[in-house]
């Protein structure tokens, strides 16, 4: 397996993961939907992969994505991202993080399940529900 | 209807919170899920009801919770929170803010999908995961 070095972005390295959220949307299926504003997200990792995190205040991080480019899956990279986010979490007084994955996607299921996560969807009915631009304009009256 | 004000919350407000956050657990029926730690929520509005948020540093708001109080239901309180979230999330540069429900909470779907918001669920396949406790610190090798 070859080696992995996972640490945190650099301003630099923006071009780069740009092109892996559009790959990762392209795989994802739902490449319409990327678009990319000023206020960049919080990164960490990338090159061959990478993943992004946000943290709520309380006990929660989010993980918004994970993305091992093709010819580097199966090598366990994806694993190594999740502990990584784990001891991550747990530097920073976290006692929990929570991801989305698409139904389709068995193989991120399969693995997440395999490292003790629970698919809160199927164990007790969580729906994830989204209001985006017009519908909160409205809603805003602006 | 009664005339309802949305405030930030303030620290005398705690216990009132706490409140509010473990009498919507039992609505939840997640009451054995209930862990307060010392780092506390980001909380906007209280008393008869209240909602937490989070923010991610992109573009995503996450709203943890809303709860209006039993005696306070059928009188647009959960609309006014809604719309109060759109303003905060717009003028903090937000494109878009998240929430969870539970699939047998007919009246808070019915009522966000009334409001514009989309079950990414539904209509995408999106499933909620979560990592935590034991498994975190297995994963981290804590």
């Amino acid at each position: 397996m070859a080696s992995v070095l996972i640490r945190e972005a650099k301003e630099g390295d923006c071009g780069n993961i740009l092109r892996l959220i559009r790959e990762l949307a392209e795989y994802e299926k739902l490449s319409d939907q990327v678009k990319i504003s000023e206020e960049g997200p919080c990164v960490v990792g990338y090159g061959l992969y990478y993943f992004i995190y946000s943290t709520w205040k309380g006990r929660n991080i989010y993980l918004e994505d994970i993305y091992v480019k093709p010819e580097y899956r199966g090598q366990g990279i994806g694993s190594k991202i999740i502990k990584k986010v784990a001891e991550v979490a747990l530097d920073k007084g976290r006692s929990q993080f929570r991801l989305a994955v698409l139904d389709w996607n068995k193989g991120a299921m399969d693995l997440y399940k395999a490292l003790g996560a629970q698919d809160l969807t199927e164990a007790e009915g969580w729906h994830c529900f989204r209001f985006e631009g017009e519908a909160m304009r409205e809603l805003a009256g602006k």
